[in-house]
Formats: C-alpha cells, sequence, structure tokens
C-alpha cells in the first residue's frame, strides 16, 4: 500500500477514534518512509494522536528518524513529555541520542535527569561526542565475549542471547573488557565446538574511535568491504559497533555536502527549509559573488575606449568568457571528482595536469574556429573572427591550467578542494576571457586603426 | 607498509628474480589498493612478472579489480592467454565475467572456449545480462537450503560449508529450486534445533531480477537497511546475491555520474583517461555551448546603439547575467538532491518553488541595492544603479523560478534532472539579464534622452 490522498483522509479520521483496530491495519501497511511523509498531512493534536497509534504499532522511532531533522524538531517539541519519555525508553541508545540531540538544551537536560540514572548517564557520553562523529552513530548493544571461552559455550549463549540487534561479528574482550580480536558469525558456526574464541581471532584488528569523523569510517567501510567496524576508546575499551547501513547515509550527506559546496550552499538548506534559513545561508554567499562580478566588470571597465569604437566587442566578448568557464569547470569536475575517488593513485598530477592542457589547446582551437567562422559570417568581420578565436586558444589554456591546478593546490594546503574552486575558477577564466579578447582587439584597434 | 619510491625500485629489481622471498615478503604487507597503483610504474614485461607474483600471493583478482577498467584492459591485453586462464578460473564468477567483459570479443570467446565448460556457460550467462546490472554484480555463490530441512541439519551443513564468501542469509528453496523464504545466520543459530526452516523464514521476500539496474538495487539497499538481497529469475529460481558492499561502488559511480552529467561530461573521462578520448567526449558539448553562447550574444546585438551610447552598460551588464547564473545554480541545486534524496515526501512542489521564489526576491532585493550603491560611487550614475537594481531583482526571481521548475519539469518528462539543467538555467538567466538590464536602460535612454 502506498500513501494516497484517501488514505490519508482515512487515516486522519480515524485518528483519536476508539476502535484503534482499523487504523492499526492500515498503518501496519504503510513504510516508514511513507509514515514519516504522514507527518506533513496531520495537525498538532493529530501528530500526537498519530505518535501514540506509532508507539502501539512498535516503530515510532523508526518513523520519527525517517523524518529530516528540520521538519523533526517541530514536531518533538509538539509531544507531551510523557510521550518523550516512552519513546526515549523504547528506543536503542543511539537513536535515543539523535532525538535528544534535536531538542533545546534545557529540554534535553530536563528529560535526562527524568529517565532511569544509568540509561541517562549512557545517554549523556553519547552526547558528549562531536557531531557526525563514530560515537554518535555506533550501536551500543554489541555481543562480546571473554576471549577465553569455548565455541561451543559461545554458541550456546548466541543462542539464548535474544537480542534485536543483528549480529555481525562477535567480539572477544580481555579480562579487563578490552578489545583483543573479532570472529565472524560465520567463522564460530563453522569451528570445531572445543576451540577456543582466541584461537579463531584474527589479530590486527581495524577499529576506529568515538570521535573519529563519520566520513573517515565511511572510507574505512569502502576499504575493507566491513560490516560493521568496532569504535573503541583510548582504553582500547569497546564501545559499540558502526554497521554498513549508517554509512550508505553518512555517503548520501557526503554527496550533498560536495555538491553544494560547490554551488556555495550550507548543508541545511533544503526544499523544506524555512525560506529565512535560506535567504541566511545563501545571502553571503551572492554577497561575495558580487564583489567577485564587480571585480570582473572591472576588467572590463579597462576597455571601455575599445568598445565604444567598436561596440560588436560588447556583444561578443560573453561567448569568450562562457566558453572559459565551461571548460573550466569541466577540467575542475573531472580533478576534484578524481582526487575523491583516489584516481591519482594512477598517474601523477603533472602528467594529469598535461593532458588537461592538451585538451584545452585542441578543443580551444576547434571551437575558436567556429566562433571565428561564425563571427565572420554574423558580424562580417574577419579581423574580429581571428580575435576572437585567439583570444578563446588562450582561455582555454588558461582554464584547463587553473581547472586543474586550483583543487590540487586546495587539497595541498588541506582545504576542501570541492568548496569554492568553482568560483575562483570562473573568476580567473571570466576576467582572463574579457582581457584577452578585448585587449588584442585594443591592440589590433592601435595598430590598424579600425578592426 | 605504504608505497613509495623506494620500496617500488626495490620491487621492480626483485621481479624475475631467483628468490621469490623477499618480494613475497614485501607485496603481502602492501594493501590491494597499493599494489594496483604499482602497475602504474612497470613495464610490460615487469607486468607479468607482478601478475606471477600475485598470483602466488593469491589476491591476482582483488589486485586487478581495483585497477580502474580504462588502464586495466591494456594491462590484460598484455599478460600471455595461459596466465589469464589461471587468473580467470580462480576468480568468482561475477570476477570472472568482469574481466572477460574488458577484454575485446573474439578474444573474449576465444577464452570462453578454452575454460570448463560448465564454467564457461555460466560465465556467459552473466555476460548476457545487461551492464550495470544486478546480473553483473551478484555473487553466484550462495548458501541455500530446501525448507524442509531441520534447523540442527542445517547448522550442521553450515559448518561443513567451508566457502570462502561470507554468509550473511541463508536462502530457503523449494523443491523445484524456487526461492522461498530468508533466514539470517542468527535466527538459525538461535533457533531451537527441532524446528524446520519453513517454520522460520519470512514470507514476502524482497528480491530483484537479473537485469534489474544497478542504482534500483542500490535504492533497495537504502530504503530496507540490508546486507545481501538475493537475484532470481522470472521463475523465481535463486541465482545469486548482490552484497552490500558492492553497493557501496554503485553509489560512488552514481554520484559521480550525476556531477558529471551537470558538467556535460561522459563517465569514461577521468584524470588518466587519453587526451583523444576526452577531446572526442567534451568537444560535442563545448560545440553545443558555443551555440547557447551565440545565442546570448544575439540577445545582447539587439543593444548595440544602446551600449554605444552608454558604455558603462557594456562594462556592468555581466553583473546582471552573473548574479542570475548563481542564483538558478543555488535553487536548481537544491532542487536536483531534494529529488534525488526524496526530499518532497515532506514538502509539496508548489510550496517548495514558493519558497524558492521568496528568496529570490529578498537576496535580489539585497543584492540589487548593494549593486546598486556600488554603481553610483564607482560610474557616478543613479539612474544605471537603479536600473542595475531592477534588473537584478528581476533576473533573481526568473532564476529561482526556472531554477525551481526546471529539474521537476525534465523529471516529470522522465529525463535525468541532474543532467543539462545547468545550462539552461544559466542560458536563461544569462540572456534575461542581459535583456532585462539593457532593455530597461534603452526605455529609459529613450525617456529622458541620456542615462
Amino acid at each position: 500500500m502506498t500513501l494516497n490522498n484517501t488514505n490519508i483522509t482515512i487515516i486522519r479520521r480515524l485518528l483519536g477514534g476508539k476502535n484503534t483496530r482499523p487504523l492499526r491495519g492500515i498503518l501496519s501497511k504503510l513504510s516508514p518512509s511513507d509514515l514519516a511523509s504522514l507527518f506533513n498531512h496531520l495537525s498538532g493534536r493529530e501528530t500526537n494522536l498519530f505518535v501514540d497509534a506509532l508507539i502501539a504499532l512498535d516503530n515510532v522511532t523508526t518513523v520519527l528518524l525517517q523524518v529530516p531533522y528540520q521538519k523533526l524538531t517541530p514536531i518533538l517539541s509538539s509531544l507531551d513529555k510523557n510521550k518523550l519519555l516512552v519513546i526515549l525508553n523504547y528506543s536503542s541508545e543511539d537513536e535515543a541520542a539523535e532525538i535528544l540531540s534535536l531538542l533545546h538544551e534545557d529540554y534535553c537536560n530536563e528529560l535526562l535527569d527524568l529517565l532511569d540514572p544509568k540509561r541517562s548517564k549512557k545517554l549523556k557520553l553519547i552526547l558528549s561526542y562531536p557531531e557526525n562523529s563514530a560515537g554518535r552513530i555506533m550501536n551500543t548493544t554489541v555481543f562480546s565475549l571473554p576471549a577465553n571461552m569455548k565455541c561451543s559455550e559461545a554458541t550456546e549463549l548466541l543462542r539464548s542471547y535474544a537480542q534485536e540487534e543483528s549480529i555481525y561479528y562477535i567480539y572477544c574482550t580481555s579480562e579487563d573488557a578490552n578489545l583483543i580480536g573479532v570472529i565472524s558469525l560465520r567463522e564460530l558456526v563453522t569451528a570445531p565446538a572445543n576451540l577456543k574464541l582466541s584461537d579463531l581471532h584474527s589479530d590486527g584488528i581495524i577499529s576506529v574511535g568515538p570521535e573519529t569523523k563519520e566520513e573517515e569510517v565511511a572510507q574505512i567501510f569502502e576499504k575493507y568491504n566491513f560490516i560493521a567496524v568496532p569504535v573503541v576508546n583510548e582504553q582500547n575499551k569497546l564501545l559499540g559497533i558502526v554497521t554498513v547501513d549508517e554509512i550508505l547515509d553518512v555517503i548520501q550527506d557526503q554527496v550533498t555536502s560536495d555538491i553544494y559546496a560547490s554551488a556555495g550552499l550550507q548543508e541545511d538548506d533544503r526544499v523544506y527549509s524555512t525560506a529565512t534559513r535560506s535567504i541566511k545561508n545563501r545571502l553571503p554567499w551572492m554577497a561575495f559573488n558580487l564583489i567577485l562580478a564587480a571585480y570582473v566588470s572591472s576588467v572590463v571597465s579597462l576597455f571601455e575606449k575599445t568598445m565604444s569604437e567598436v561596440i560588436i566587442l560588447a556583444t561578443l566578448n560573453n561567448i569568450v568568457a562562457g566558453m572559459g568557464g565551461n571548460t573550466g569547470i569541466q577540467t575542475l569536475t573531472v580533478f576534484t571528482r578524481g582526487i575523491a575517488r583516489g584516481d591519482f593513485q594512477f598517474i601523477s598530477y603533472s602528467r594529469a595536469v598535461f593532458k588537461e592542457v592538451t585538451v584545452g589547446l585542441i578543443n580551444g582551437v576547434v571551437t575558436g574556429v567556429l566562433a571565428a567562422v561564425l563571427v565572420y559570417f554574423w558580424k562580417d568581420s574577419a579581423i574580429v573572427g581571428i580575435i576572437i578565436c585567439i583570444s578563446m586558444i588562450l582561455n582555454s589554456l588558461v582554464a584547463t591550467t587553473v581547472g586543474s591546478l586550483v583543487p590540487v593546490l586546495l587539497k595541498k594546503l588541506n582545504f576542501d578542494p570541492a568548496a569554492g574552486s568553482g568560483v575562483i575558477v570562473t573568476m580567473i577564466t571570466d576576467s582572463f576571457g574579457f582581457f584577452s579578447f578585448l585587449g588584442i582587439a585594443s591592440l589590433g584597434l592601435k595598430h590598424f586603426g579600425h578592426l
């Protein structure tokens, strides 16, 4: 069943009714993602009743965490305190911490004080880790066993350990609870019963700290094809595991942030953000772009006399600037993706730059000649055609050079090569495009007296 | 150990030596990814010797498949036929098929004929599935058991089934080998010994076909947080499983292709591609952009008379066009990412468009006024300042409108909203920017006789 206007109307009518059976029937047939989007269509009172129904269906946290956090915060704030406590008590620790992190600090602390002290302490620890760190996304329910246990005992324990969470690996710990080895479920199940866990586990376990950034954790998953990675503190004590399903989200967030950075956007600027938030986020970038545009105009301004004598130059200069910009962005995109995906393992920077400049030369010559022919037939001027051709070739060389060098330089200086490169590159190709086209034209005008 | 010039020199010296021990010692300490980049530094003869060493180390396929396919094809072609046959025999079926797909068709068929007929038939089947489909990335070694088997027997079988591949789920099949259920390893291990598999397995299994596109498979993983998904044919016969580690690569490829599409790049245009390939890939796009740029210039051309009377218009018009372009790209980026990530579950298109236009209005007014002040002080003209302000506000409204509508329209027409949107949007903001700025100036000039 999918969500449509008919069943939204039916659900709204059933909410708050005495007979909860038909409501449950419908809700249990919808996916968590559809249930999450239902919040869009409910009033404050209906939201509370809907959350009650989700609590009864035992999937309230799953559904709530499908709602983007900008939309989730007002929903959480509209819930009764007791309902929030129920949710916090029945969620896993990482989920409870995620929900708490969305509430106002005072309210969060108030709720923490009302929870069981032991749980409260654990949640406070999770919340003490930085945002977007392994500590925030780790699952704290880990199946760990002492390394000196026999495989048969371990299998027995596993059987009686009827927990909800999936078990991917069994973590072996020393007497002082330090992580000393990892065994896959398959290894355990296929091992002879008398072997000790310590005979099985592999050395050189790869683990992360609770403060390790999500992105670094994602890189480990991509490199080693893990399903889960253990999180340990400085004393090597096992704190939890990060599972691969969390990492799919991390990668998607990372991608959004890369794409956003190239357009000067903040991560929290989404289609459903408020206009106020988007305006605040985007204005500084637009103001910065205004300064760059003014700088480019100041380059054009140097040639006002030339343009007023040959006005078609003012008509055609955008072609040179625009084509240079496109060339630069193409090179830049190939280079930034190359850096992101580790392509430079297979070619040196210098050879890659040389290749881009070669591509720039050839494509500059071909499009430059096309433009010259166009100008000759359109504006009936062979000499302006030659000038546009030369300046397009020069600008194509500049575009591929800066398009390849800027991200490499930013990377070497430890900046994000995706952020800001585009603006720098197009600012350079714009100003150089105008400068070369109008500059050569000025020289020609001086030399020939006309164009 | 990481790869550096010193150990590259040492490895090259050791290749082909009689004593293979020191070479093995070094190679076994390098990661598959480092070993893959070693190919960069080897001659044809050394490549063959290096592959021999990797075969001896038992990780030749893992290393080879870390090499990007553009670089891998020449490496594979340089290997002796017998060496290729060894590699094809010792790889898993999906890996062997991937290697074969990189060879020339005739050579591929020749090798297939030399393989064991049974294996050859299986590989031919995999190669018959479309590129980038589930059938190409699935693992064909699946642990499946008849549904009427007892749990205790299944556990016993699992123990004796000492295969290399990880087991995530146990697939239950009917007597005619049809997939009828899935059991997690944990469910099996924790179940009472006397239960039959058919008592455990869940109904409503989610599976994909061998021809399902990779991207759709990735969406299933993101939606359901699976570790593996079964691949079945039309008769519901189990063919293999796709595991989550393959999906991380699929997502990264998908992202590259989205980012590339916005810059008019082909997926095979990478930093290590040949210049010839990049030139061929990019020229049509650049020629298309030349046409768009010429069209924009033709708009400017309408106002040559106005510009020649007030030459600072020719200096300033780039500001209006550029700022509109930036605004349009921001809106476009928010919308295309919103479509890609399913954000429109939480807001209707019309409300999101209305919000963007509001943002465009406010930011247009603020930056327009800033530009007016700038022009007033720089070019000493209040009236041109007012004209630039008005045209920037109008262009900001146009930019946010087309920036939000173009991707939605492309999506409704079943085109990729990421591809081409950027060019369409900036073409519109450029031409409308020039048109509004120069058009309003022309009207002013007509009315006042001067500006």
